[in-house]
Formats: C-alpha cells, sequence, structure tokens
C-alpha cells in the first residue's frame, strides 16, 4: 500500500462528482467557471499568513487521471451512467491556475489560487487543492510565528511522532524549515527536500547503560564531533550539566574536541539554562550551547527569552507540527465568476455573516513597496482588466471606506503568477532551500507590527474602487432573490 | 512523487540512527531490549482511548528495510563509518511486537504496543511506531466521543479539506468509521477502505444556476434517487427549504421519487431545524430527513440535542479529523527493560513528576469483565510472568494503595495479543467494517459513566502487588543515582 500522486484523483469530497455528473447530463459542463481559494481567519489572531503547498498542488495536478480502478469504484456506487464515466476517465484537466508563489506573506480574503477551467474541472479539484494549500500554509504560518518569538536564536523542528500522519510529519518539516527553522529531526524530509537534519541521544539511550557518566563517556567516544548531551535523565543540574560537564573535561578536551551542547528536555527551562550556563562557563566551556525542548511554542520561548533564559537552540515538536494552538487552516475554495457569451460575469455568495460574502468577479491580487523603506505599505485586490497607475493611488479600507490613503513613490507586482495554462506546466517550482530564502526576503517587507505575536497591525487589504462598486451592486441584487 | 510504505525507514528521528551507531561501536547492539507505547493522558479529559493504527503499523514493520538511497543519505551526513551503514544496509527486522488491536477501548499509561529487540531495532523504530499509532488513535477517539455524542443518531465523517495532509484526510475517514460513523465523504477512503461514501451538491453548484429552483430541479431530475438538497445559498427558510419542498411536489413525487433530506450549513442548526421540519412535515414530506453540518463536534451536537434540534444526521468536519480540542495524541515510547545472562532486568523512567514515571518490566495487561452484567471491571497490569487466579482477585488503585476491591465472578483476557515474532507477522489482520463491529462491541462493555463526554468516571486500571512493588524498589534505587 502506497500513497501515490498520480493515484490522488479520487481523493475528493464525493460530491465533486455527482454535481460534475449533474452538469455532465444538463450538458453545462463546457461552461466556463472561475473559483478563488481564500482563507477568510488567520489562525492565533496572527497579522499574517505564509502561502505554502503549490509545489504539492502542481504534482497532483499534472498527475491528475482518473484510473480504471478509480471509475470501477464510481460504477460501484450505481449513481453514474456510463458516458459520463467513459468522460471521466478520458479526461486530462485542461485548467488556468494562477497562485500565489510557495513562502509569500499574504492576509485574509486574498485570492491565492485562482482556477479556470470548465464547470466539472474547475470543480472537481476542489478537495485536492484544498488538501494541498490548507494544511502547508498552516503550519509554515506557525513555524514563522515560532521562529519569529526566538528573535534569532536558532529553531530546529522536532515533531514526527506528534505529527497528524506520514505526510504532515515530512510536510511539517518542509514547512518549517520554509519558514526559518534551521533544521529537522526527520531524516526522510531530510533527504526527500535536502534540508538539514540533526540528531543525537534519547533518554533509553542512557538507561540502556550502568551511569549517565559512561552513556556520556561511549556517546562523545563515538560520536566527537556531533556532541550533544541530553542532561535530565536522572537529575539536570546535580547529574546531567555534571557528568557533560566531566566528560568534556576527562576525554572530549584532551582528544582535541568540545562539548558542542547540552539539551534541556525538562523541569523549569529559565531557571535550569541559566543555572547551567553558570556551571558551563566556569568549567570554561562558554563556547558549548544550551538546546532546550519540552512543548515549546511561540509564547513560551518569547516568554523564556523575557525571562533571560540562556537558550541558544530551541526544539520544537507538537505545537509547531499540528499547530496545536489553532490545527485547522479554513482555507475555501469558492465560484468567482463564469463566462456566458465570451463575456466574464462576477457570482457572488452572500452571507448574513458579512465577512463571509465573496468577493465576485476575475481579479489581481497586487502588492505596493514602498521605494525608500521596501517595506509593504498595502495589498490591493482589483478586477483583473483594471491598470494600476505607476505614481500616485488612492487606497481605502472596504470595512470604513471613509478611510482613505493616497500613496506615492512606490512599486507594486502581481501576488500570483500563472502556473498552468491550459493544464500546461508554466511555473518553474523553486527548491525547499529557494524558498526558504524567499520567504526570509518577503517577511523583511513586512513591519515588525504586523508580525508581532499578540494584537498585530492589521494589514491594509484594500478593494479598488471598481470590485467595491461591483461587490455592493452584486449584494443588492442577491438580496432581492 | 509518492509516499510508499516499503520507503519509510528513513522517516525516523535522526538521533536513532546516532544511538544505533553508538550501539554498534560499542558493540551493545546485540542486547535485547524491550520498549512499552503508552499514553499518558486522554486527550478532552475524555475517559477513554481507542487504540487504533496497528494495521499502518504492520504494513511498516513488514516493509522495513533500508535501501541504498537511504544508505547514501546516511553517508553523506559524515557521520557513520562504513561497518554501520553495511550493518544498515543489510538489516532485517527480527524483532517481537506484542499489541492490543484496534478499536480496543484502553486507557492511561496501560501498555499498548510492546516491542523486543536488540538495541538497535527495537528503538530504530520508535518514531515511525510513533507516528503510526499516535493519529489514528487520536481522531478515532475523537470520533467515537462525537457519535457518543448524537446518541444514535448518523454521524458522516466530511473532513478531507481541513485534514493535517493526504494521508490524515484517508486515516481520518477510516478511523471516523471504525468510530461509528455510518460513512466518510472522502472518495478515495471509500475505495481504499471500502466504507460506505456519500455527497449531493455544494453552494457552487446552486450558484452556477440561474435560480435555486432551477438548480434542485436538475440536480433532482439527474439524481433522483440521491436527493439531499442544500437549502442556505441564499435563505434557509425563506428560499432554500421553499424551494426543496416545491422540487419535492413538482417532479420528485409525481415521478415516483421521495426527497431524501435537505441539509442546513450554516445559520442556528437547532433554530432552522425545528423550523424547516414543521414546514417539511406540513408539506407532507415525514420521511424527508435534515442533515446538519457547519464546525460541529461532540459538545455542539450535545447542545443541539439538548434543545431538542430535528436533525438525523451531522456531517463533522475538521473537529473530528484534526481533533481540534485536543489535535496531539502524546503517545510515548519508553524502554522498560533489557535482557542480561538471559534474565530480563526491569527499568524505570524517574521524574519529578510523578505521573512520567514508567512502569518497568515485561508486562501483560489484563481486563476483568462482570460475567452476569458483560461489562468491563477493571484493567490490570501486571509483571508477564504473573497467574492471575480464576476465582477471586483483589484489585487496588496504584494512585491511592488503601483503596481495594476484591472481585468474583469474573472472565478476564489479554489485551496485547502476538503481532510479530521474530519479525514474522502472526497476525491476522481486519478489514475496516470488521474493526467497526469490533470496537461498537467493546464500547458496549464499557459504562457509560466512562462514556460520559464531561466528567467521565475514572476507569480503574490497577497494577499488580508485584509490580507495585518492583516499581517502589526501583524508584528508591534510583532516587540514590
Amino acid at each position: 500500500m502506497s500513497i501515490k500522486f498520480d493515484q490522488l484523483s479520487l481523493l475528493t469530497d464525493f460530491y465533486e462528482f455527482t454535481m460534475a455528473y449533474t452538469y455532465f447530463k444538463e450538458k453545462k459542463h463546457e461552461d466556463i467557471a472561475y473559483f478563488d481559494m481564500f482563507v477568510r481567519t488567520i489562525p492565533d489572531n496572527g497579522g499574517f499568513l505564509i502561502f505554502n503547498g503549490l509545489n504539492r498542488l502542481i504534482d497532483v495536478i499534472q498527475n491528475f487521471k482518473f484510473t480504471k480502478k478509480d471509475i470501477e469504484f464510481l460504477r460501484s456506487s450505481y449513481k453514474f451512467e456510463e458516458d459520463f464515466l467513459d468522460y471521466l476517465l478520458n479526461m486530462r484537466l485542461c485548467i488556468d491556475i494562477w497562485s500565489v508563489e510557495e513562502g509569500t506573506p499574504v492576509f485574509a480574503n486574498e485570492p491565492l489560487v485562482t482556477v479556470r477551467g470548465n464547470a466539472i474541472q474547475a470543480q472537481i479539484i476542489e478537495t485536492l487543492l484544498l488538501i494541498c494549500i490548507n494544511y502547508p500554509t498552516l503550519v509554515t504560518t506557525k513555524a514563522a510565528r515560532i521562529v519569529y518569538s526566538a528573535k534569532g536564536r536558532a529553531v530546529m523542528e522536532f515533531g514526527a511522532r506528534r505529527a497528524q500522519g506520514i505526510d504532515a510529519s515530512l510536510e511539517g518539516a518542509r514547512n518549517a524549515v520554509i519558514a526559518g527553522c534551521v533544521g529537522t529531526s526527520n531524516s526522510l524530509a531530510g533527504l526527500n527536500y535536502s534540508i538539514p537534519v540533526s540528531g543525537t541521544i534519547a533518554h533509553s539511550y542512557i538507561q540502556l547503560h550502568d551511569t549517565e557518566y559512561d552513556a556520556f563517556l561511549n556517546y562523545c567516544k563515538v560520536n566527537p564531533t556531533n556532541s550533544v548531551l541530553l542532561v535530565d535523565t536522572y537529575d539536570t543540574l546535580k547529574s546531567g550539566v555534571v557528568n557533560a560537564i566531566k566528560v568534556a573535561h576527562d576525554w572530549l578536551i584532551p582528544n582535541g574536541y568540545k562539548l558542542n551542547a547540552i539539551r534541556l528536555d525538562s523541569g523549569d527551562l529559565a531557571y535550569l539554562s541559566k543555572k547551567a550556563r553558570i556551571m558551563l562557563d566556569e568549567a570554561g566551556l562558554q563556547s558549548t550551547k544550551i538546546i532546550a525542548s519540552n512543548s515549546l511554542d511561540e509564547y513560551i520561548i518569547d516568554d523564556l527569552i523575557l525571562q533571560d533564559a540562556k537558550i541558544d537552540i530551541f526544539g520544537v515538536g507538537e505545537n509547531l507540527v499540528t499547530s496545536k494552538s489553532n490545527p485547522v487552516l479554513g482555507g475555501v475554495y469558492k465560484v468567482v465568476a463564469y463566462e456566458k457569451d465570451e463575456e466574464i460575469i462576477p457570482v457572488i455568495k452572500i452571507s448574513d455573516n458579512i465577512t463571509k460574502i465573496t468577493n465576485p468577479g476575475l481579479k489581481n491580487l497586487i502588492r505596493f513597496y514602498d521605494n525608500e523603506s521596501h517595506k509593504a505599505i498595502a495589498d490591493l485586490i482589483c478586477l483583473a482588466d483594471e491598470v494600476i497607475p505607476l505614481d500616485t493611488y488612492t487606497l481605502f479600507d472596504p470595512d470604513y471606506p471613509w478611510k482613505k490613503k493616497t500613496i506615492t513613490n512606490y512599486t507594486f507586482k502581481h501576488l500570483q503568477v500563472p502556473v498552468f495554462v491550459n493544464g500546461q506546466l508554466v511555473y518553474n517550482r523553486k527548491t525547499t532551500m529557494e524558498t526558504k530564502a524567499y520567504c526570509a526576503d518577503q517577511m523583511n517587507t513586512l513591519w515588525d507590527e504586523v508580525k508581532r505575536l499578540r494584537n498585530p497591525h492589521n494589514y491594509y487589504v484594500d478593494l479598488s474602487d471598481k470590485l467595491w462598486n461591483l461587490k455592493r451592486e452584486l449584494i443588492d441584487k442577491n438580496k432581492k432573490v
């Protein structure tokens, strides 16, 4: 048994098939529709999201085809006639996809992925597209918050054993590194994504030796350049740190090596790290680093640093890989337009909940950067046929339209890029390490106020006048339905 | 790219390799060790866990081998010498595994999986074993709570798009069904696990038609036996339910069909379902069911039923598939013994936190059932060489040893069964639907007091006198280290 990307076309909610079947029988299936994928709210009341999952989406779209086994499964439901099953068996995706690039900071309600295709094709990829984007974007965002909280100290991803499945353990490691983690404990992620991997010993290793000192000494003799000693098996300060220092002096230093680090994995990490730092310094081991782990997240790391904990490297597990404080990204995929007589007709989904009303039409997502600070000023969602002036633009807040701001001396860029044109891939994928560098660059364009963990500044995401007027028109029209 | 079970041997924390390497160089790698997998606390302050993930574990253990590519990756870390890499390349697992069966209710600190093997083999599978068990056990337990809350009404699993990755979306669906859900929306899970799948239409289908009535009518004409209509696109009571009733009378009933159900997906589900029920009944559609979805979990379902909501079927998505209220199962894998001169030497991991102290030695996990009520009375953790009397047994609470209880007229069974002997599979796997039936039977042996959502009764998990005495002895001994 295996999970292969070329056999995932059936990984979809069954209603995609009943809808596709209905379009087929209504002969509506050649009608062209447009869908946007977007996120309504940012997890953890955070100030930003980091978009991710595009490489995965490319894999599944490129390999999208129904096998005979898939068709046999659908046939066995007795819900579909043979003409439709034939259509599916022979179907090759010829959709267009525009997407934000992996590692880009984005915000609520922005169109992140836009799909144009016939009613069957644009609809049938919904579930798979959301699976590809939701978790990677969630965990990359969480990891970026954790990396931000560490204020330049290194963060390692340690969460494989607590991840929600095999795929999450691998994606979690990749996405953590994109967000700025220096590496992972996950060996297969290291191989698959060419990202740094590290690890040393667990408590069981120490327990299977007669004494902690013997365990440390033997480990260092075998791994003299990878000397990181876990010091909390019996008693961190009275036993672990003492034995680590002893092994450094008895064997590592006399043999030309040094003690790279000790690792704290329980107890009060602020107190223990400060005490351990003094003990190491007094023993002449100023270069020995202190690694800490044990259910860390951005809030605990923030508190530890506030309390002047002497921790050089944070190992973060379950809270990162599951985004424990908020384990669901509610990305949605909504129809925004269809074509009729070669015209694009915008569609709106209204709701009593005003924030759930969609932005209609085929749109562009634009980011303005200030030419002096090189910081991002605001994002603009506008209709695809709008031309953005190069010198002056007046933004307004869609929630409070009287709040206006005129900007000058800017450059802007389109955040969505073409990925598939008529089913053909037109995008060059980046490696994980390239995306990591790109993500760091992009995060540098955001003011710290937006990246703050608690009560961040609300980054401006504005609608163009034209889109705002269209939206109001369609709301009025639909309210009469 | 794909995730194949025969290529997962590298899916492990890197420290498993550095430890293995050290054992190899110390020539300790033929020493036999015993490890227990157990869970320290039950998520959501619940009264029980449902063990799951054994089939997955069997897959990965059966296929465990290092490929040349894996070895090349390890070589490229420059941390290992060639003799060790050769050893890994040629290694075939010859471990013994005992495990609880999938679908069995279990409790905190019980040995769920026990592994015997040489120091390298028993250690190196740690991460993979925990990945296999942690998420399936977590989500099965969550699903069982949700099914319990529905008090006999049907629950469907709808969470694919919000799952943490591809693997979680598939495992989530399988495990939900094992826990008692009647089916899933996930088509590939339906194919892979032979479980029931269903689905009908989304809002986008309705939006791509000129009117809601047209959308409903066309859908019913194409899918007359699968007539479930989503009624909240424009206005649930003023538009959706009215149009659904109209289509039932205009087309379904005259053509010999019926309206199977309507689906509510927003708004106040208690209010809307009661109003919709009245409207359906007054229109003569008493047999039309009401399905409700929208961020449901066990607490919301409990409240809806308390408020007499007229809901027949609950669709549960993100809160089930991610176990949102508690998305991490902290299953651990700890060394409990090793062999020396053919004797089993128990090992303990002490901690300042008393609940983190492990139960030492090779043990049995036994469940007592009352012969009259057929309900489970208590579980007993004892040493493997203990003989359990057939007529009378005195249990005591390990936390409060003065609390004793003598039981008679019982039968008991061993909850762990042999799965691998010397690397050979000796266990017959069950299908998903067989495990579902077994799980329902086992859940019936638990009193409702244990299954209660809030403040459940603490099920008795007792230690034998012999194990308790051994534990105290080892604590005293270790405290002196």
